[in-house]
C-alpha cells in the first residue's frame, strides 16, 4: 500500500464529495457527520422506513451501524440495504456491541446475511461474537487481541464474502486470506467515543471513489490512524483529541502519509 | 441594519433567557443546545407527543427542524405547533434536506401550510425545492447560488406569508419583496455540520424577543457570520471551529458587530 | 470527606473500568459517553426493548436520564431498572426537566417508586418538583438554590429510600438527615448543555466501584466540581470549556483534589 493510492482515493473525496448514507447511532451522529464533512464527503443521516430506500437510491455507499438499536430503525436498515444492493453501491456495516446481547447478535448476523455488505468493520470482540454467537462481549470494548482473531476474520470474509476490517492497536484488513494491518493510531483514541463508527463512515467515503473494496477499507483506515496520531500529540486528553482529529482529517497532506504510515500488505 | 440594534436584542437574550422548545434533529441536538447556551437563551429538546403542546406553552419560541425526520416525530411537530399557533408564539421551520426525497419535501410543506411559522430558514436547494417539489436536491448540501434563489424565497414569502431566510456565503432575509443580505461567515462553516441547524434556532432565540420577526432573523444571521468569521480565524480547521464558535457566540461584544457586520438592507 | 477517599474511587475505575449502561437523552449521549470513557469507565448506551434487561444485567450500573423522553424509551426504562433491581446493581435517576410537563413529573416519579433507586441527581427545581408536583420549572434549569430545597432534597431521601444529589453553586449530597456540600465547580459549566447528565453518569461509575452510595455520590460530584474549575481555568468560554472538561478528567491527578476541594461533610 503506497501513500499515493491513499492520497488518490482522498482527494477523489475532496473533489467529488460523494453523499454516503449514514443509518448510525444517537451517540455518533455528529461527530461522524463532521469526520466526513471534514474528508469532503457528504453525510445524509437518514432512518424513516418512508425515505431510507429514496436517500440510499441517491447514496454512493451506505453506512449501517447498530450502536443504539430499536425495532424501527432495523426495519429501516434492511430496507436501505436492500435498495444499495439493488443500485450496487457498497454497504458498509458496523456491528456494534455484537455479542454483547442476543439481540445485536442476531440482528447484526441477519443484516449481513440480508445486505451482503462490500465491508464489515468492528473491534475483535464484535468480529469474533459474529462467528460465535453465545460468548458474551463486554459492552461494546474489545477484549481479544487483532492477532487472535485474524483467523476468525478470515473466516467471516469467506463466509460472508466480502472485507473484514478489525480494528486495534494494529487494524486489520482482511479479504478472504489476504491480510492487510495498518499499524497507524494512538492508545487515547480508545478515550474518544465513536472512533470505530467514524472509521466505518470514513470507510463508507473510501469506498464510495475506490472500486477496489479492500484498497479503499485499507486506505480508510490508514487516514484514521494518520490523523489519529498527528491529533494525539497536539492533544492533553480525549476532548482536545475529538476536535484534533476533526482538524487532521481536514488538513490532511501527502506528506503526512509519506512520513507516517505503518503498513503491510500482502505480496 | 444598525449593530446597535442587534446588539439590543443579543442582550435582551441574556437577559431575559427565552425558552427556545426544539423539535430537531439528533445529529445537531447538542450543538444546538449549547448555541443557545452560549447567546444565553435557554433550550429545551421535548418531541414526545403526550408532552409537545404543554412545553410548547411554556415557550417563547418554537423551532422545528426535519433533519432525522420520522413518524412519531412528525406528530409531536404538529401538535407543537398547534399549541404554538394557539398561543401566538413564533415557530421557526427548518426544512432541512427539502428536496432530497418526497418524504421530506412533502412533509416540510404540510407543516408550512399546517403551522403558519414565522421564519423558514434553509439553504438554495431547500428553499427552490419547497415551491419547486420534483427537482432533486443532493442531499442536505446545497447547488444553487443565493441569487438564483431570491425569486423563490420572494415568492416562497409570499403563499407562506412568513419570512424566509436562505443560507449561503450571502444570507439572503426576505419577507414578501423585501430582501436583505448579510455578507458575513466563512466558508470553513460548511464542513460542520448542523451550523444551518444553528441558525435556526438562534433565530427561534432572536424571535422570542424582538416582535419584528424580518428585524430578528436578519440579527440573528448576523450575530452567526459575525461569530463564524471570528471561530474561523482561531480555528485550525472544523473541529476547533465548532468549539471556537460557541465561544465567539459567548463572548460576542458590541464592537465585534461594529467592525464587523457586512449588510445591506432595503431602504 | 478526604481527597484520598474521592482517588481510591478514582483509580478503582480506571483500573476496573465498569460497564455504565445509560438509557439517556439524545443530546448529551456523546459527551456523556466521552466522560465515562474519561474517567476510564465503559459506557453503554442501549434502549430497545429487547435488549435493555440483558445489557443491565451485565453492568455495573445503569443510568436513567429522562430528558428526551418518549414511550418506548419509558418501556425500556422500567424493564432495566427491574433487571438491575433484580440484580442489585445501583441506579442512578435524572429527572431532566422533572416540573416542566405533567409527564415527565409522573414519569420520573413512577420510575422512583418501581426501581428504587441509590441515587437522585437533578438540579433543585427537578428535585422539587419531585416532591411538590404542580409547580411548573422554567424548562431544563433550576429557580431554586440549593439552601432553598434542601429541606426538600431530605424529604425526598427519606421518602423515596436513597442518596439524593442536588447540582448546583454548592452541590447537596443527601441520605435521610445527613448532608454534605460540595463548592466546587464554575458558574461557565451552567452554559454547556449537559453537565448535569454528566454528572449523573459519572455518579454511576461511582457507585459501581464504591459500595457506600452517599461517599461515592459525593465523591462524584468533587470530581465533577473540580474537573469543571480546571476546565474552566483553560477556557475562552462554554464552547472550549467542553473540551477541556474531558481533557481534565483523563487527567485529573490526586493534587488536584487536595488543592482545591471545598467540601462541607457531616461529622
Amino acid at each position: 500500500m503506497k501513500p499515493i493510492s491513499i492520497w488518490q482515493d482522498f482527494q477523489r473525496i475532496r473533489a467529488e464529495a460523494p453523499l454516503v448514507h449514514n443509518i448510525t447511532n444517537y451517540v455518533v451522529m455528529n461527530t461522524t457527520a463532521n469526520a466526513l464533512l471534514a474528508i469532503g464527503a457528504s453525510p445524509v443521516m437518514a432512518h424513516a422506513i418512508e425515505e431510507v430506500a429514496e436517500m440510499a437510491g441517491m447514496a454512493r455507499a451506505l453506512v449501517i451501524n447498530i450502536g443504539t438499536l430499536s425495532t424501527p430503525w432495523i426495519e429501516a436498515m434492511f430496507a436501505a440495504g436492500a435498495a444499495a444492493r439493488q443500485r450496487r453501491i457498497p454497504v458498509v456495516v458496523d456491528p456494534v456491541g455484537c455479542g454483547a446481547t442476543l439481540f445485536r447478535t442476531s440482528t447484526a448476523q441477519k443484516l449481513i446475511e440480508s445486505i451482503k455488505p462490500a465491508v464489515i468493520r468492528g473491534n475483535a470482540s464484535e468480529i469474533r461474537a459474529l462467528l460465535h454467537a453465545g460468548q458474551p462481549t463486554k459492552g461494546v470494548d474489545s477484549l481479544c487481541t487483532p492477532d487472535e482473531v485474524q483467523e476468525d476474520a478470515c473466516a467471516l470474509s469467506r463466509s460472508a464474502g466480502c472485507v473484514v476490517v478489525v480494528s486495534g492497536a494494529v487494524d486489520l484488513i482482511v479479504e478472504g486470506n489476504r491480510v492487510a494491518r495498518i499499524g497507524n493510531g494512538h492508545s487515547m483514541m480508545t478515550r474518544v467515543t465513536g472512533m470505530g463508527c467514524t472509521a466505518s463512515a470514513i470507510t463508507g467515503a473510501f469506498v464510495a471513489v475506490n472500486a477496489s473494496v479492500f484498497d479503499a477499507s485499507a486506505h480508510a483506515m490508514a487516514v484514521m490512524g494518520v490523523a489519529g496520531e498527528i491529533a494525539a500529540e497536539r492533544s492533553q486528553g480525549p476532548g482536545s483529541l475529538q476536535l484534533n482529529f476533526l482538524d487532521a482529517l481536514y488538513g490532511l497532506q501527502e506528506s503526512d502519509l509519506v512520513q507516517r504510515l505503518q503498513a503491510q500488505i500482502p505480496e
